[in-house]
């Protein structure tokens, strides 16, 4: 071999090596969160997100995705996981409920699961285009209870304020019914007396009461503590078993109020803070599915609820940037995409008028985040379609109706939805009657393909510049 | 008020304040550990202790605790426990179970768990005697799973020898009717492939089902790692993924075998090394539960396999003073107790063989431990009577019976229990019949009042010099 060969050889290994570290070095990891309430369809979105990008990435499917409609995404598969101590998202399992016959929504999570992606894609532009055929984007998908973010606020309080701010909420008329046996108790209760570890648990499961019947009846999304709904493997320790009590002038030591103000510091310590430190703060995106339609079934209240409790919701984001939050741990969140879910349990032509409802509910509080640099979006979308539009005549006029499987239902039905509003109606403009918006079975798999509303969108808010 | 009036007042209150601080410095923490595995009866111990020391603390009762034959235990309560994390032990719902008529055992509970105790007592001597009239024990129970105690020699494994060891153990021949599906399916894995992470998923959860088809069937011990037969929150988490595989002489980058190596390294990492570090190491006393009557029921293999965990067991305790866990952190236990429980299963005059026979299941391993300052012993014990002595007289030959109410039967009756042996037989030694101990419901307790069987040995073993 001659020497000319050799350097060939040599200068071609050595270009090799440059484009793969190169290429490493372009790899990018990004950590895209998906929270919402139960009920609000965590699941079905993910396992959707996974199923069209693994086997139902085509122009057609997913035109708005500009990866896939240009043709750039060369495929999608699961890698495993880097994070190895977070459960796994059952991607076979949930999607086997979908392409069932009959098909089911999948079972819900009530934890933190993870699954990560691996999108092999052609670049558009810039030193990227020119370095390699491929670049891969690691999409690490971790899906949380909302439960969780909406503790996120308590760390900006102590237990005065916040015992302040929960005692108003239970004492609101809507709520009276249920909170009155808690109520009744802590008016027996002598914060100022020397601990009696009984008390304490009796009326912290009294609380406890309360805030599952909330959750049960009237879909409130600030309950907390969150982690007295889903305590896992905190059941019944002392830091979940607080609850608010009208503030003292002075606080004894050793008293019950001093007990509980320790457990509600322990709970910010040892339970928020490390969900924000380890998760929140190294979020890229975040998606939030709101369940508009049943907090309009549940009338007035829990809809001005809802809308609290986005703008606190978007106080988190706008928080972490430059508030309160950021003095703990800069998150790095940019984008952040409030998604109005099971948009098809309405009309076609309604469906905008619920992503109007949405940014309404979000209006307030959306200009303070755009100053701090993180871009927002609303949509209404169904990551699994569960009923197909149908037109239907009566008396000679074009309803514009739904057809679907009723959840618990044996049939299909043709059903002419309400009309859902395009802003917070006010207690007076509330429809006298109220709404009442069906949910459905997921539409039956044609062909082992599911059907989606907007998901397109959500990818390319959500992901689109990471594919360029 | 005269000044010397005040002088008096300012010196007797400078006096109580002095004494006040040195009380409260001379109080004393204890930690007392409670481990053994499902079915050794943790729980009722724990229950049983409390009942004992706060409502039946009498010298007849406990004739051989000296704090309370010397009548100065003054006041025994629950105080709130300090750790806010670790769940409650729920003692009142657990006496009740040993209270009610009929009696029945309390639940397990398949985690950590913990309750505190105020002991108040008087000091028999030194400056103790002299400071004050009354000192204060806090005895922090804490109750843990076995198996969390087993997982402890992984630390000092790697992959490899771990791999090694349990092929071995899943190899022999009283075992391989369970072992084989799992062994048969990872004859046909690739380890050196790359990921596949359902192929993984499918041997995890085969060799899972190993695990817990052992526990159930053979009562073995060392079942590694110990959080697959309880994972809590860690339930469908990579981490708890990984089985053993035979040894590679090269280890791929990005094989499947790599992958396993990393999750048994993350299991060391982030399960383990917390159990050990923040709870273990803390640990001022140790009692090990063993349930020696079912070892003996299922056969040789399990009762030499019961020893070989023994010996395991012992080694923590010393590995920990001077061994490889030492180098993490040194643990501060000085007292560890083995006690077969359950002991009135056998007759009142065969009770010490049973001793014995733990005495010499631990003999190979004492030794070292003396030498490494930690102090053992052991005893054979009833936390809850379950049955009384009772002679029979058949044939003229008197017979030591015993009487209760085996569980799941609906009556009392009069039993003639086998004899246990004071070794451990040789297989060939052993009874062809095998031995057939039987499980009796908790004896009923009269006027409120809870009996045991040297509950008070154990106290005055484990605290009687905290107490002194």
């Amino acid at each position: 071999m001659s020497v000319s060969g050799l350097t060939a050889r040599a200068l071609k290994k050595l270009q090799q090596t440059t484009h793969k570290t190169l290429n490493r070095s372009l790899d990018r990891h990004v950590k895209l969160a998906v929270t919402g309430f139960s009920g609000s369809g965590k699941t079905a979105f993910i396992t959707a997100l996974v199923k069209h990008l693994t086997t139902q990435a085509t122009a057609q499917n997913l035109p708005f995705f500009e990866v896939v409609r240009e043709q750039r995404l060369v495929a999608c598969k699961q890698v495993p996981q880097s994070a190895l101590d977070i459960p796994s998202f059952e991607y076979q399992n949930a999607v086997q409920h979908l392409l069932a016959d009959p098909p089911s929504w999948p079972p819900s999570t009530q934890r933190i699961n993870t699954l990560t992606l691996a999108l092999k894609f052609r670049s558009t532009q810039g030193v990227r285009q020119h370095l390699s055929d491929t670049h891969t984007v690691y999409l690490e998908l971790i899906d949380y209870p909302g439960e969780w973010l909406m503790d996120l606020p308590m760390l900006n309080q102590d237990f005065a304020s916040w015992s302040e701010q929960q005692l108003k909420r239970l004492a609101q008329p809507d709520y009276a019914h249920i909170s009155a046996p808690f109520l009744q108790q802590l008016a027996k209760f002598d914060a100022t007396h020397a601990v009696d570890e009984s008390a304490l648990a009796a009326l912290a499961n009294s609380y406890a009461d309360v805030l599952k019947q909330l959750k049960a009846q009237t879909r409130l999304a600030r309950l907390q503590p969150g982690r007295m709904l889903i305590p896992g493997e905190l059941e019944g320790a002392p830091i979940l078993q607080f609850f608010p009590v009208s503030g003292l002038d002075a606080v004894p030591e050793q008293s019950q109020y001093h007990h509980l103000e320790q457990r509600f510091e322990a709970y910010k310590k040892q339970v928020i803070t490390p969900f924000y430190r380890e998760h929140f703060c190294r979020f890229d995106r975040q998606l939030v599915l709101v369940d508009l339609l049943s907090a309009l079934n549940d009338g007035h209240t829990t809809l001005t609820e809802t809308q609290s409790a986005l703008s606190d919701t978007l106080a988190m984001f706008r928080h972490g940037k430059s508030g309160f939050l950021s003095r703990l741990f800069r998150p790095s969140i940019d984008k952040v995409l409030f998604a109005a879910n099971k948009c098809d349990s309405v009309a076609l032509a309604d469906q905008d008028k619920l992503t109007r409802l949405l940014h309404t509910l979000l209006l307030p509080s959306e200009n303070e985040l755009k100053f701090s640099g993180v871009e927002i979006d609303t949509m209404a979308i169904s990551s699994v379609k569960s009923t197909q539009p149908k037109q239907l005549t009566e008396q000679g006029k074009i309803l514009s109706c739904i057809y679907g499987k009723p959840v618990g239902e044996p049939n299909y039905i043709s059903y002419l939805p309400p009309i859902p509003p395009e802003h917070l109606p006010s207690a007076q403009q509330w429809p006298a009657q109220g709404y009442e918006f069906l949910s459905f079975e997921p539409y039956p798999a044609y062909q082992g393909q599911i059907e989606h509303i907007r998901l397109d969108h959500v990818l390319q808010f959500l992901l689109g510049d990471k594919l360029q």
